[in-house]
């Protein structure tokens, strides 16, 4: 603990521990979290309202960034402290409580989720509890590793709860732009033209009089990303989506630098991302939610000159390398509130590369993003509608197959669509790419099925194709066929039944 | 024919024939056509086209705003000439052969189609052919009835033919705002921050060297509008939806003249919007795609004080109204691009309510546009993504059934998907409202069937989704069921078995 932190004195008088923080969460109420994709979540106050819980129960409504780290969503889910959760989260055990119908979980475009409480179409936060490095004498809190929701929870909730990490550097005090776009109906143009450029201030504007509690973590870190290494699929991901992106250099629609790539998180992406260290490109930019590992690497191999996100999410390795030298990356990244950086209306204006996971796609290009076998959830959409929608390019990637070659990437129709036929331009597996631009759904079809599949469930795909395209239709279906790939595959484990196996091509 | 309405001399001996105009259409070509639902399309030229056709047989792709009147989708699919249409339709012959995959159809969100031409992700027209009121001194083309794509056709074609209507007053002069976005990646903001502003210019900005042809049409008149007139049903949709906007109101969640309003086109929108002429509401304002008859009954009423549009596409009685006393109307309407009238980034800062037609949604509040069984395209998706995504209010609204009850609107699963959960807030038939803003899946699903599902469905549905959440999973579904309403109407008829239909409630 230092009070050095707290430049403003006036709230010197309002540090507590962690456990008289948790007393000000009541049964009942709707808390703001900071925390985005395992970082710069407030950590010693929920801890400390689990412990609580178990001799005091109590219910709340959390909305957070987006996902957290040190467990957090593990052991407020076994607290039973968790009614409803929103709009994402990456938890086992609190996965298990959504599809159970436990936790009401509210799954949502993560630009959307403070313009709904600034709409008073979700209700405001009763508490806000947000992790910081300092609070400034002119009444800014400086946040950490993410910006996610925090700004506008500060905003709109009747009290503040702030935990100062000390173990975060006070050098990440000028890391971050804060901008909240005006209220509606007056709201002007969000001013923001390139990814370097600053619109806000370098904090979170803070109103002293909410001011609850300061809360001194001096122990608890980020958790590290958990991406794994890339492999031989993902290398060939990258490769196919390099070799694309020359093309589109050679043909003169894309500029050497390309355009501003945002990428999902997770080991799929990083590993795409990774593999531009060895092209071409040049002065790459990034507009993007999450800084991963992919980030400083290509800032590290010159490939990259500037980063805008609203959290980064780093390895320890390279974590190591980037929090001990942040002088020497201060120029090269911003980070800012997820509602700026996932900004429907700047994603379109830039005219971004985005680049995400999917979970599967099917032979017209909709793409699950979210739901295994349609109902049981994943993670959650994340950002990724709000760039595919209004990007330049939205490309989708998974490898062709999963379990094994139990599960098929690309089925016959998506059991569940995040995105749709409208907005998915790009589909990358290991095995191709299929460009969609400009293509009718059986044109979509015959590119993703002879590009993107895996060899084992061509000739099924193509069966199922043909006999769809012989009943008719724009976009072909065998209504009682459609879901027959995940049905099977819930029912005895494979998604082809023990006939289409035997006339399957060998891999 | 009257050389006045060509302004500009040195374009006088530029005036040739239908029939000479049409031979510049050459086979294999890309034609951008003007033309948005009924209104504005070129009329001459593609009537030649389809008499050339028979003689001298060509294929064409043809782009245009949306939907074309004078049936001319039907005569250019009758004479062979589509090869590829996008990006909207609504013609019964062209959905034939797209259904049987003779023309291949790109289903488009209408503000996408230009964006994709600038950034040369589509192919630009090779000619485009636009209905104009006149051609000024400084080279502006004064469109008609609609502005749909007609600017960036103009400026990305290599050759333009300009199709004068003299049965369209010169008053229309005046009545257009025409901006469009600048390229990326230098794109500012577009500056328009409320519904009455001019960002633009009067007219079309033309390179007179493109020009091939000027035709004067002296006869051909848009088609008016087939709307029908509101029924018992509608009416009851549009009473639901007043009273929650009243409640809106009384929450203090929307001022007292609501936000700007946006409606789909058809009958049910076109009948919820008429319905507001007895309400409490006042100073209206609509940013939307198309302006019905609805709109200038509100604006007759007093209940609107002015109204955005890209097309006005209106009934015989109501057009003699208007276009007979366009000097009253002219300070209340603009007409802009349809990239303008649906841009995001405008939808979005605007905060619009945005109401449209839905072919079915699922208890979960996925949306079906587009495909009838999930394999038929009806008409496309217009706007309606346009607008959803982006809305303060995302609203769909549909009759409970159709086909006299063999269909119901509400189904277990949407056998297509055009808007999904993260996009839909409130949902309502003649039988009620389902606000769902701030739900999750499963109570969704007790949202909707409770207040949208006509009665003789709802024991089915609620059959369905107990005993999916038996099973479980965050959106819980029966997979070898969920699309077995779709195919037992295929099949028998009637989207319930026998069995299901003798336990129904009785309506």
């Amino acid at each position: 603990m230092s009070l050095d932190r707290i430049r403003l004195a006036s709230l010197h008088d309002k540090v507590i521990s962690a456990e008289q923080a948790a007393e000000f969460v009541q049964d009942g109420m709707t808390v703001g979290m900071s925390g985005f994709t395992r970082a710069g979540e407030a950590k010693a106050v929920p801890l400390a309202l689990v412990a609580r819980a178990k001799t005091n129960p109590l219910k709340i409504d959390l909305i957070t960034g987006a996902s957290l780290g040190n467990d957090l969503d593990k052991q407020l889910t076994e607290a039973g402290v968790l009614a409803r959760r929103m709009p994402f989260q990456v938890d086992n055990t609190l996965r298990k409580a959504i599809n159970q119908g436990q936790v009401m979980f509210i799954d949502q475009h993560l630009s959307e989720t403070v313009e709904q409480m600034r709409n008073n179409t979700l209700k405001r936060p009763d508490i806000a509890i947000v992790e910081a490095v300092a609070i400034t004498e002119d009444s800014l809190i400086i946040p950490t590793t993410s910006v996610g929701n925090s700004a506008s929870f500060v905003e709109y909730a009747d009290k503040v709860i702030i935990e100062i990490n000390t173990t975060v550097s006070t050098e990440f005090e000028g890391l971050h732009d804060i901008y909240i776009p005006e209220a509606r109906p007056t709201r002007g143009p969000v001013p923001l033209t390139h990814v370097e450029q600053r619109i806000g201030t370098k904090g979170i504007q803070l109103d002293p009089a909410k001011v609850v509690g300061i809360v001194f973590n001096d122990t608890l870190l980020d958790s590290p990303s958990n991406v794994t290494d890339p492999d031989d699929e993902t290398q060939a991901i990258a490769d196919h989506l390099i070799a694309f992106f020359e093309n589109e250099v050679a043909q003169g629609r894309l500029p050497k630098n390309l355009a501003p790539l945002q990428a999902g998180i997770g080991s799929i992406a990083n590993a795409v991302l990774t593999g531009f260290k060895h092209s071409n490109f040049e002065d790459l930019v990034m507009y993007s939610e999450v800084l991963q590992d992919c980030t400083f690497e290509l800032i590290d191999a010159g490939k990259m000159k500037f980063a805008s996100g609203c959290s980064m999410t780093l390895s320890e390795k390279c974590g190591d390398r980037v929090f001990g030298n942040l002088a020497h990356y201060k120029d090269k990244f911003i980070l800012r509130p997820q509602e700026i950086s996932n900004f429907p209306e700047l994603v379109r204006r830039l005219g971004i590369i985005g680049i995400n996971t999917a979970l599967e796609f099917d032979i017209y290009g909709n793409v699950n993003s979210t739901h295994v076998c349609g109902t049981k959830m994943m993670n959650g959409i994340g950002g990724s509608g709000d760039f595919a929608r209004n990007a330049h390019l939205a490309i989708f990637v998974t490898k062709s197959i999963a379990k094994g070659g139990d599960i098929s990437s690309i089925v016959p129709m998506a059991a569940h669509v995040d995105h749709n036929e409208h907005d998915v331009d790009i589909l990358v597996t290991e095995q191709g790419l299929a460009d969609l631009r400009g293509l009718a759904p059986r044109e979509r079809a015959r590119a993703i099925i002879d590009n993107c599949v895996h060899p084992m469930y061509r000739n099924a795909l193509n069966d199922y194709f043909e006999r769809a395209c012989a009943k008719g239709g724009h976009t072909p279906h065998l209504l009682r066929e459609a879901l027959s790939w995940h049905a099977n595959f819930e029912e005895h484990g494979h998604m082809l039944t023990p006939a289409q196996q035997e006339s399957a091509q060998p891999a």
